[in-house]
């Protein structure tokens, strides 16, 4: 095979067989392929499209450049739930400990923070002592034993994606539904899972910008997990303003805890009990979507989400008693308010300028190898919908000695308008993909 | 300025400002733009294509990206021809004295053969002592003194295009009008010229397959010739079959001689004396067609082009007996014919399959390091229109000891089509793209 034909194929338009695709993905993964091929490969890739086949034959053999977990001695099948990244997301962190309570087998590999959104590793390591670099092995072991583990991805799991994400970001080829699929997929399907639910962001802060593309990127998701033999769904969900009130990862995680104890934000609750409910749908825990509902709305009121994330942090080297003590975690040194420039009612608060302003405090990172600050971020005190008069205080920045206010202070200015009426309603929950069959 | 985001803005089908083309075409030159970028930019140009003026943009970066020649002290401007790439196209070698010899100066850098295709500089090299490889120096030199030197491009000439084509010809590039268009025209300004007319090949043997796809490439040639301030002309010419008798190297030596002393095939005679009839107006030499074309045909009349050729070659190393005594030249040690299998009139011979089979006697390369054998080719004894008995010889293959014999052979048989009836008369010249302003 060569590779300038795989390339010809695709730039005139042609499908690239499963063969085809095995050996671009072998070449990309022992590095025989040269950069430049691989490069002009994507590029025909982003502008040619692929068919759903070709997707699931990418995917494939991304999951088969490296380890596909296997989960011995379960009784069901695991089942995790993947978002395309947002601001204020930390339904995993939520939605995970609920699920596993609930009796699910959750194996989550999860990314860090890039550009304007957060990452659950980069919240989850704001925790002393938790450690998020588990072996493949102790991933297995821990959902065997108490039902979750939220851990990074592994050198050994999709090595092909990482190399390709690498070359994409570098080659502007990230913009493409298939690519973006196996991408995600690989990763997914590498954990062993039997189930998956997707939330596909759309809106201002989101990858997607209109339901149009996020539900073409949900159904190449759904299909792609169904044709490796997942139960798979999406929800297309609401992320022009920030999830939640905290943005930032100390902050987040003390707003995940409160979610845990039945005190957390309207929204957040709400999203993170039915991505959890779908979950003991879809990993045969329950048969019904309303009874795993209640199900899940049970062990948030029982306490049982919060214990089970004690015996995640645990688990995981983490201190537990942040649980209880919220002063154990890295906290900023300084405070600032946002006020309110008149009074109204707060219509908009743009999610990507949010985390941006996130990134520019050392909440997050533009590159994948830079640092973060655990302790700085905001809490929103004026969500969207909020009543305000002038002078009131909209956002609380928490910042390091000023690193980043500005900036901060300037894109949040431009972010939140404040209107005489209150905004249209837009519920959060878009759409929802269901599975086409059952495999 | 970021690689990333001129990707980025030619993916999405958005121009390149003049800055732009600049910086890629420096980072190719210097080499400081990885390869991955450029190719993935060059595939985005392939799918997304230029408009004229990045197409004229782009050309002047390369031109730029190395020397251009200056002429000086010349009674007119200098002129030159350029084709796409045929099979048996040996027009060059007699035009270009021809020309001379009517007093135009023409600086013509050739290539080599690839592929299918033959090249100028291999055919003029089987010519014992003939030395290309002039500098730029003794190319001014040679054009101010005897009126023509031809000669292969120097390092110094358009560096960006040889690096930007190695990378097209492994990365499924090559086939764009605009990176074509920029790759042919900044060799030729950088000639210095003032005036060029182009033979752009149709047909089975040629690049271009229909006269849409030829009428587009010369269009997009012409164009950018006028943008860089050279008067430009483009011909669309038959390529179905081979021109001329002759393909091999040496052969096709003879045949341009020949052609030079008037004993030359009238297809390939007629095409010879029309472009250099065109490059003594685009020149200045003659204002009129008509009057330029009696110029040529008196110069080859009278010897006078011949003579010009036989300076040529003395002023390059070369033999000049060869014109007079072709057993100089490299011949073949063996010989075969083959016969027309019925009787009828040969109405197709497919030039890129004689082509084809020319490589695989030895006559051409596929890789641009690869040597070739001058001594090996064909010669056409029945060409299209001709009338055969069975039996009766319709090429003679020149060959090195049956090297690639039986391979040409089959490849030859499946090339030539004998009828019935004569074939539709196809002119030579199927278009004539003129220069559509002054500039």
């Amino acid at each position: 095979m060569r590779a300038v034909d795989l390339i010809r194929t695709k730039r005139d338009g042609g499908p690239l067989d499963r063969s085809a695709l095995d050996w671009f993905v072998a070449g990309v993964t022992d590095g025989s392929l040269p950069d430049y091929q691989t490069a002009a490969l994507l590029m025909a890739v982003v502008l040619r499209g692929m068919t759903p086949e070709e997707t699931a034959d990418l995917t494939d053999a991304m999951v088969r450049s490296g380890v596909r977990v296997e989960h011995t001695g379960l009784r069901g099948v695991a089942v995790d739930k993947h978002s395309t990244g947002g601001v204020g997301d930390k339904t995993s962190i939520i939605l995970a400990p609920l699920a596993a309570a609930c009796g699910a087998y959750v194996p989550m590999m999860s990314g860090r923070g890039l550009g304007h959104t957060g990452g659950t590793l980069d919240k989850l390591e704001s925790i002393p002592g938790f450690r998020t670099g588990l072996s493949l092995d102790a991933l297995r072991t821990s959902v065997a034993t108490i039902g979750c583990a939220l851990i990074g991805q592994t050198s050994d799991v999709a090595p092909a994606d990482r190399r390709l994400y690498a070359l994409r970001d570098v080659t502007g080829t990230v913009e493409s539904i298939p690519l973006i699929t196996a991408s995600i997929m690989s990763k997914k399907i590498a954990e062993g899972i039997g189930g998956l639910v997707l939330d596909v962001k759309c809106g201002d802060g989101a990858f997607m910008k209109t339901v149009a593309d996020a539900r073409r990127l949900a159904e190449s998701l759904v299909r792609t997990g169904e044709l490796a033999g997942l139960r798979t769904e999406a929800l297309i969900t609401n992320m022009d303003a920030p999830l939640g009130r905290a943005v930032g990862n100390a902050l987040e995680i003390i707003e995940s805890i409160e979610t845990l104890k039945g005190r957390g934000p309207a929204d957040l609750e709400s999203l993170s009990v039915e991505f959890a409910a779908r979950m003991l749908v879809l990993g045969g825990v329950e048969d019904d979507l309303l009874r795993a509902t209640d199900r899940v709305r049970a062990a948030l009121a029982s306490g049982a989400g919060i214990e089970k994330f004690r015996e995640i942090v645990k688990n995981q080297g983490g201190d537990p008693h942040v649980i209880d003590d919220y002063s154990l975690l890295p906290a900023a040194p300084n405070r600032d308010v946002l006020t309110a420039p008149r009074a109204g009612v707060v219509v908009a608060m743009r999610a990507e300028a949010v985390g941006r302003a996130a990134v520019g405090l050392g909440a997050g990172r533009d590159r994948l190898d830079a640092a973060v600050d655990p302790a700085v971020g905001f809490v929103i005190v004026a969500p969207v919908g909020a009543r305000v008069r002038q002078g009131d205080p909209v956002v609380e920045i928490h910042h390091r000695h000023g690193h980043g206010l500005a900036e901060a202070r300037q894109l949040l200015e431009g972010a939140i308008d404040i209107a005489d009426a209150p905004p249209a309603a837009r519920p959060l929950v878009l759409e929802r993909i269901q599975r086409r069959t059952t495999v």
